[in-house]
């Protein structure tokens, strides 16, 4: 059962504390460069209303083990970086055809293809470069390099390009569990679990601390793409901030388990989640109302 | 003027035998992930015929620095994962909706456009991700997240992502030259010029030597891009490996030029960039070599 929203009331303030903390993070990492119609399609995209919840994932995951948020920062807005050059690809006519997202018309449709396609490009290269230059505060070169290795990881040919390039063979043709579960676990459940590490590089977890956050994440992340289906299935628009209905071609947790097996499922998943951070005891609480939050939330 | 075909001879055999390293280390470097389908993809593109300029540039700079291949090698072939990935999007439907390149289908009519696309994507994940796992002899992590940087730069919103936004903006326009330029500066220059540092690099050359190499690549890259525009003017697709004639709705250096101006042209950069070697005496003769051999080829 999804608790009452006035439950989350501190976790929401924490949440919109660490939002803010990103979006100006993002504000000062993506600077002007030479290329005026790609630079206002990364802006239009990276910074509409977005949840950040990678980024504050790996935030917390730091808070948790008493990491610095200054040493982790820059590399959290390299994942939302990643993550929105995701997007603008996902909608793409060659591949969704979206015409909407985060509230605003999709990359491409406001910008042109061409500049879409740029546009996510330059974002994957900047969350790269940003990792590669370091920050005041930022761990050492050999840490850094660890995280672009994770990150290049969830991105690459075994993570998320796995998932988004499934996931396109599978429009028009009912899945297996097994199938759809691969697609999320690489499309989102990926980038979840390197935005885990993120947080986990900076606070030096040890293998089995990063193991635990890793599982937690992955999870999380399957519960939250659950609950996107969910709202797929069950919402407007407006509410979504994308295009809805979109889905009713394709296999979803909702078309393969209906609305209440779905929703069970991504309790599940969140007990899942949850049980992974036992060892941290109390300290993990936020990550654990962050897991319950995911799954109430409604857009 | 050009010289004969037999002046290279030596040369011929050092590119030959660079060339089978870059496409042996390339094929280790680029392995099974879960993404048939990209994977064949990426394959198709980065070993098509390809003279590998680029990483050979790097080796050569290296050999010229006395620096170590086993150093260099793979950050060489991240140079030409980059550059495959920018040919799969320049060929893009909405971009100059190629049909061929490297003698092959381009990769989208191939492959089909979303799979190009996160084919283009995995290459240049790929690059970055090489450099941060490293490799056996490899700089330390500090020297490879300034490689990482360089290579980032040229990619970026002030590098090769911004000349081919002002190629796409260009498009039947006249240009004036200071624009075409910029144009490949960018889209060519930047890379050159990273490929100069990546050698450089791994042999920790000063930053007067990087600056020498730098000033030596741009110019040899723009008589490269000149060369190019020459045989697209005046050859086959057959001897290019892509669509030639192409460029017929756009500003080059041919059509703003013509042939004989273009040529001389080529020719004064050929010689801007062998005097940026001066410095470095009779060593730099292969870096020499290999300027006169770029504008000699017809292919």
């Amino acid at each position: 059962m999804a608790a009452p929203a006035s439950a989350f009331t501190a976790l929401e303030l924490a949440l919109e504390e660490k939002r803010l903390l990103v979006e100006d993070a993002l504000r000062r990492l993506v600077g002007a460069g030479r290329t005026p119609a790609v630079e206002a399609a990364v802006e239009s995209s990276l910074f509409a209303p977005a949840k950040r919840l990678r980024p504050i994932l790996a935030l917390m995951v730091a808070d948790v083990l008493r990491g610095d948020a200054v040493s982790v920062l820059p590399a959290a807005c390299a994942l939302e970086m990643v993550h929105t050059a995701s997007l603008i690809l996902d909608d793409l006519p060659s591949m969704d055809d979206a015409s909407s997202r985060r509230g605003r018309p999709a990359c491409h449709v406001a910008h042109g293809e061409s500049t879409a396609i740029l546009a996510a490009f330059a974002l994957l290269n900047r969350g790269f470069e940003v990792l590669a230059e370091g920050w005041p505060g930022a761990p050492g070169a050999e840490a850094r390099a660890a995280v672009a290795r994770d990150l290049a990881r969830a991105v690459g040919l075994s993570g998320m390009i796995a998932g988004q390039a499934a996931d396109l063979a599978a429009t028009d043709r009912a899945l297996d569990f097994a199938t759809l579960e691969f697609i999320h676990s690489h499309k989102t459940g990926a980038l979840f679990m390197a935005s885990a590490g993120v947080g986990a590089a900076a606070a030096r977890a040890s293998v089995a601390e990063r193991a635990a956050l890793g599982a937690y994440a992955k999870n999380l992340g399957l519960a939250f793409q659950i609950v996107d289906d969910l709202i797929d299935a069950t919402g407007s628009a407006g509410a979504a901030g994308k295009d809805v209905g979109k889905d009713v071609k394709k296999t979803t947790f909702v078309s393969f388990a209906g609305i209440e097996g779905a929703r069970q499922l991504a309790a599940e998943l969140i007990e899942t989640s949850e049980g992974a951070l036992r060892a941290f005891g109390p300290r993990a609480q936020p990550l654990r109302d962050l897991a319950r939050y995911v799954v109430s939330r409604t857009r």
